[in-house]
């Protein structure tokens, strides 16, 4: 008997070892993922157990451990016949359209971006949505074409499959009921699990920092990029992390296809400012990883000369989109102005607020198979920083008849916050994180 | 929405509080559990709530609170139309048949002894176990019968109700599995909660230290008694607790008949030392509770001129019991000695040891429902620091034709320690804890 149990550890000698604030083996946790997965381990369990982590953390042995068995619970895609594989990951951020911008400049730097993206709960669409503002535009892709594409146009973005890393699905609905959400490791194996399962060589991750973001202060954001970083190098993989600010929206659009413009602009070689920047200290961040020419000035090209927006239309085409629609998106019919109540500076535009907003015109969904807008949203008209006059537009909200306007427009005027004087924020607050653990 | 979820916190919201070390309300307590006794609240929250509870604890305040909540989610004895009710709770030792003896001490003392009993798992029977022992003798008995007989012979034990606290008993089925037994603010609630539900105002507690005990060390044994008489000083009740040591068996009998018998020799007078001391001092602690006469003079002549014993005749008599019987209850019919390996002092006799051989036997059970064999057990010849003879018999094993002998055998030797010389185990280790609250 005692020899049985002592070679198979049942789960309940796993709460009691990490109680006691003891470290997993690999093949505990493996064991205990499995068994979860298979429905042999019940709820109430991990639940203890989870909370136990939350307690008494895990060391960076436990938790890469735990991000394998959590990879490894579906499918893992195989991308090892494709050249120069790369992705990115947000930690999630209000505006943030970085993807749509970086996919094709990655391809259209010599990278393969083979992508699956989240539809995402919350105020604003994820990339999924952003894309389907898009007519035609498709991201329900099979295994086949979806390789063919990563082959032939070097980048394809589809739907996130039940079967990618389904342990991180199931643990995650149980973590939201259960208080167990904010851990370091257990989120850092959550991100990392899908990411780990997506196949790419070369990641990057962009943690966002500050109101808007999940992680609120600066200490907490870099701490979560190591542990992620150190998880990739625990799994072969070549992983970069940079911190950027989230006080405010990235960019000046905040919702689907107003989104998509600001994407296109910026591919074009204009857009704002500060989403160009990410996104050249992102791609030069990922692009270093894999040994392609990674200089700021050969990216920003990409952008400037036109190869990085021909990319772009070559995958729109690719996945159904209609092209000649790309400079006529279908905005919400009806608009709103917010106008500055005094003449002074911005000092404040409230990242989460405005996504809030965005979110009550419906353009995001709070449920899973929620429908959503593509067409409502919010475009600011100034940054953190800018002047305004009095009675100046400072956003204008695109609305559908009145639905949501009279909350969303509370909810932004609440997000605007005027002074005598102000700075720009800082977006680019740490870079060259992780990448210590690569070969 | 916000004011709504203000006053009726969800189960997520305690447990994000329990997790951040916050203390609940009594409120917050009350709907937890009847939630959960409801089968509103899953068990992965209540489990992962009692993780919580094991890392950050609970308050005085908070336990006290959850232990009423538990005594409030099922029947409570009324006892107040009985005369100085009182009860004794034992956190569970080997060889402790102290109940069968102190319930009708008390009684001969002017006391009411009404009192639910659990049958138990473990290596031997329960109190309810050990007076089955007697032809006869039934411990079903309804409400009626219960407190007629409570009112009539003042001593009366039955076998603990599912509809005693039914709270603590699923809460404790969870801990069990989910690795959350070990927690001073759970164990307590958990012991005071029957307590309170069963309707005793006097009350006294006799925590277990050492090698046999659930508590190993003094330290923590002090931390648990003193939780538990809070948590009746806060429900209004006069709580007492002493500690006694828990290393060697109590007395020399471990097996339900035999016990039944050596309490029998101590409420005639005789007995073994520990046994007679110890019951000395709990009815002086819990009757001092109760106003009634506790000297120890007073409480000792019970014991030797017969009233006890004469009470505890009426008591069997009174559930059924074969009284002509008790002189001769079956022993299982085979018997083995264990002889002293050498000549020398006992230096140890491994309670726990001890027990599990007992179990071995047949004399306990594994799981509920299974059947027990009153007549299987230990008989110990000597004490810790008592002299042995090479081949002197040490103890004697009953068995039923060898059924588990062998393990019980090699169980009982390892559990027998000599040496050149040893010293007396200290039996009561500490007094007069509990009633600082008292009014």
């Amino acid at each position: 008997m005692s020899e049985q149990t002592a070679s198979a550890k049942r789960p309940l000698d796993l709460i009691l070892a990490k109680r006691e604030g003891l470290e997993h083996t690999a093949a505990d946790l493996e064991a205990l993922i499995a068994g979860y997965v298979a429905g042999v381990v019940p709820d109430y369990q991990l639940s203890a157990w989870l909370m136990a982590v939350c307690w008494r953390g895990m060391t960076a042995a436990e938790t890469a451990a735990l991000t394998k068995a959590m990879a490894q619970s579906g499918d893992v895609l195989d991308l090892s016949s494709l050249p120069h594989t790369v992705d990115k990951h947000s930690t999630g951020g209000v505006g943030d359209k970085t993807t749509l911008v970086l996919a094709p400049l990655l391809a259209a730097m010599g990278a393969t971006v083979a992508k699956m993206s989240g539809r995402g709960l919350g105020h604003t669409g994820g990339t999924v949505d952003k894309l389907e503002s898009i007519p035609g535009f498709t991201t329900d892709l099979d295994d086949e074409r979806f390789l063919r594409q990563a082959r032939e146009v070097s980048v394809v973005v589809t739907g996130q499959s039940n079967d990618l890393a389904p342990a991180d699905g199931l643990i995650y609905a149980l973590r939201d009921v259960s208080g167990t959400v904010e851990s370091l490791p257990l989120i850092a194996s959550s991100v990392m699990s899908k990411k780990l399962a997506g196949g790419a060589h070369s990641i990057v991750l962009d943690v966002k920092v500050g109101s808007g973001a999940f992680m609120r202060d600066v200490a907490a954001a870099r701490q979560l990029a190591t542990a992620m970083a150190d998880i990739g190098a625990h799994a072969g993989r070549e992983v970069r992390a940079i911190l950027s600010g989230m006080a405010e929206p990235l960019g000046y659009a905040v919702g689907n296809a107003l989104e998509v413009n600001e994407a296109i602009a910026c591919l074009k070689g204009g857009g704002p400012n500060d989403l160009r920047e990410l996104c050249l200290v992102l791609a030069a961040e990922v692009l270093s990883a894999t040994g392609l020419p990674s200089g700021r000035a050969d990216i920003a090209a990409a952008l400037d000369d036109g190869r990085a927006y021909e990319r772009f239309e070559r995958w729109v085409a690719a996945q159904g989109g209609a092209v000649e629609r790309l400079d006529s998106l279908e905005l919400a019919p009806d608009q709103e102005l917010i106008r500055a109540e005094s003449t002074g500076a911005v000092s404040a535009l409230d990242a989460r607020s405005i996504g809030e907003a965005a979110g009550l015109l419906g353009g995001g969904r709070a449920k899973k198979g929620d429908a959503v807008d593509h067409g409502v949203g919010v475009m600011l008209h100034a940054k953190v920083g800018g002047e305004v006059s009095a009675d100046e537009p400072v956003a204008t909200i695109y609305h559908r008849g009145g639905r949501g306007l009279e909350a969303a427009s509370a909810k932004l005027r609440g997000a605007i916050t005027l002074a005598d004087s102000a700075q720009p924020l800082e977006l680019i607050v740490e870079t060259g994180l992780g990448g210590t653990h690569a070969g």
